[in-house]
């Protein structure tokens, strides 16, 4: 295999283009690339506490903290005060958010057709099981 | 196939791990997550133009200048004013840089060997084969 002709090399390759992609595609909703994987979190944890979306995504909790008042500023968020836990912030989706959920997953599922769109059915699963056994080895050294 | 099972969720989690990887691989060399892909370039352009050097990345005027200026107190790179244009900058390795290149191309591969640890052979073709293919399909659209 040569030098460049590597897994990891084509990762950041494609990833690099799915920010491009999304950023691009976001637009339309005036996300962009920095902030879409915390609307995906928060669609999925409605409620979340502040610290546990930067925890979970394991996204520093400066980076969180700008994205998510970045949303909050375009109104796709809400965030309150945690009744428990007076220093924490707990970020709820807004109805413009709950508006746009349908599109957004549409948008968001657009980048994985991009990606296999000369792949046959079963290529397509080849691809995930082989990308799901990548993740499965970096966390059984870590 | 469930919602949150899609090729470019993989392709995102594997990229932020790989991010730790090396974060953690390069510390040796003082380098962090943000200067090995300016460092891997230089071996293969050594004197490169500086604007050059973001255009092939495709990253940032700025982003690619904070990269070599910390390369450069770090005593890896030396930057030179262009003799053809004196606006531009030559970005060259130094004598430390060059001595850390095996170690360095080792490093980065060790993150292909995790990655792919428990794959056959032909399972590490084919990976590549459809990584290759998913970038292929996103130059096709642009």
């Amino acid at each position: 295999m040569a030098k460049c002709e590597s897994i990891g090399r084509y990762i950041s390759e494609i990833y690099r283009m799915g920010g491009k992609f999304y950023s691009k595609a976001f637009n339309k909703f005036n996300i962009g690339s920095g902030q879409y994987i915390f609307l995906l979190h928060l669609y999925f944890n409605d409620g979340i506490n502040q610290e546990c979306i930067s925890s979970n995504l394991n996204i520093d909790k400066g980076t969180t903290a700008r994205a998510l008042k970045r949303l909050e500023e375009l109104q796709y968020v809400e965030r309150v005060v945690d009744k428990e836990d007076k220093r924490a912030y707990r970020v709820f989706l807004t109805e413009k958010a709950k508006d746009i959920e349908e599109e957004f997953f549409f948008t968001l599922s657009s980048w994985n057709d991009v990606l296999s769109k000369d792949f046959t059915e079963e290529e397509k699963v080849m691809a995930i099981n082989l990308l799901k056994r990548m993740t499965n080895n970096y966390k059984n050294i870590i």
